[in-house]
């Protein structure tokens, strides 16, 4: 482990993906204030709703309004997706201060998801390029994940050079960042060294976060080869809310409690409070009563003589 | 990842681990059943049973007879464990091919699981190799586990030197194998591989097995960690079954299902069969009607294009 950063970003997307992916709607004030608990809990960027049609997405209607009201909470980086340039121009108005846009690797998967081949997504990253540059004040800030990057559940084995290819053509595109998704839960950690490795090798700076869905249990596996590979901002959602309606089997994010137990543990800084963010997961359970919510550090109590990578001066052994 | 071996060896722990740490007893029929079923598997070590007095375990009162049932299926190890010599006596009489014997670095769980100090312990090591020595016929493995080598949920943090300390007086003491043991799920992924790779620096050959537990689902991202240490065998419980009921809050072991997957996944062969796999855990479900297993692999089916890794030809990428 010789690439391991001190510092890593755990991005919370269960507002987003984790909400987008369950039947019920949270009702709009309940999302507020969850998105608050997280940011008081220290989550410093949290993407909170996505920028689709209500008509397919009702849960995901409000976004709007808990755009406008996280825009409010100092201190936190507002994302929120949008498949095309019709989302970003709404998500842009509600004032968001990143566009995090999916690009589908698997043929299949892009036209169930997005209704548009990987090559027309493409098209889409280059024209919220164009609009972002074209705004006149506030700098908008656009990120991509690849999804089905490690396999896909209707295609089954995705090209991997045809994922890094898709990567460098979104990054000419214009995208900031670039991730890659793991939609189906399918990585391994062999595949995600490799991988973020050779996207590292054909981005530089531009390599962006890793997406983990936790279907076969192997997530923090994933997240671990991930941080051999330098990667320094992990999604996760809280309780491990989420899944995709169009990837069947493919259960929520890795749980961002357990991510963050990992990450601090292993000495490297979060800046998150497991105690607050396990006060933020009641929120959920109270909003969403019964619904399934995962993970294992909220069920008992965090280890005798836990301390907090923060708390520490310590290098990170190699 | 340059030291990961090609092949690696599940150990299943279940029907002892497992079944010592919950309340009910599994008829011993059924116990034969499962070990079968996981032979039938693929799994060639299971830890079948504990020999310790019958009034502190009932669960295991049976070891015996399953050692024997278990001893007559071609090609499998047959592991059991003793605490002591009196516990060891009783494992070679019923016929097991390895002996595995707890020596914990934490003094007050020492105390409280073995009732013994850790020096105590190694004492009983050293006279159960005596008794292997002297058997006239078969011979017997002596493996053992350094139990809260990662931390302790009675004593909080425990000295990584004094653990090395104890391995190799326990290795002097005639132990063949010394692994380490997470009891208590405390371990993290920088820990296990600074931990792993100082354990074959002191030992050699002898540095023995990974045994994880789940308690904040951090099991298969200590295993990635162990296994880029060189770690070849690693402990698991079908469906997560099992804890320390002397070490508060621990649940259960790594998933032997989840597990199997992520190796396969990154190209090591394990020789297990998932889907067999699958079959033998709905034994337990048969014989423990409600009792609380784990894991994902189970909740879905196999991903679209999985193959095993002894199906290709591929070496591991490092």
């Amino acid at each position: 482990m010789t690439n391991v950063p001190v510092d890593v970003v755990v991005s919370e997307v269960g507002p987003r993906d984790g909400l987008q992916n369950i039947k019920r709607a949270m009702p709009t004030d309940q999302k507020i204030r969850w998105v608050a608990a997280l940011a008081e809990a220290g989550l410093r960027e949290i993407e909170v709703g996505s920028f689709v049609s209500p008509k397919l997405l009702p849960q995901m209607a409000d976004a709007e309004e808990v755009v406008r009201a996280a825009s409010r909470i100092p201190g936190v980086v507002v994302l929120a997706l949008a498949p095309n340039l019709k989302g970003a121009e709404r998500a842009v108005a509600a004032g968001v201060d990143t566009i995090t846009m999916p690009v589908s690797a698997s043929r299949e998967h892009s036209m169930a998801n997005l209704r548009m081949t990987p090559e027309e997504a493409v098209e889409q990253v280059r024209k919220v390029r164009r609009l972002c540059d074209e705004l006149p004040s506030k700098k908008i800030r656009l990120e991509v994940g690849i999804s089905t990057a490690f396999g896909c559940s209707l295609q089954g084995l995705v090209s991997e050079s045809w994922v890094m290819e898709l990567a460098v053509l979104v990054a000419k595109a214009g995208a900031e960042s670039v991730g890659l998704s793991d939609t189906a839960g399918y990585a391994n950690p062999t595949q995600v060294k490799r991988m973020f490795t050779q996207l590292k090798r054909e981005l530089g700076d531009k390599a962006g976060a890793a997406h983990f869905h936790n279907t076969y249990g192997q997530g923090l596996a994933n997240v671990v080869a991930a941080l051999d590979a330098g990667v320094k901002t992990f999604d996760a959602s809280q309780g491990g809310l989420g899944g995709c309606p169009y990837a069947p089997g493919a259960t929520g994010n890795i749980v961002t409690e357990d991510l963050v137990f990992l990450l601090e543990s292993m000495g490297l800084r979060t800046g998150i409070d497991l105690e607050r963010l396990l006060e933020a997961r009641k929120i959920i359970i109270e909003a969403l009563p019964g619904e399934q919510l995962y993970g294992h550090v909220s069920n008992t109590e965090l280890p005798k003589g836990f301390v907090y990578a923060s708390a520490t001066d310590r290098s990170v052994p190699v």
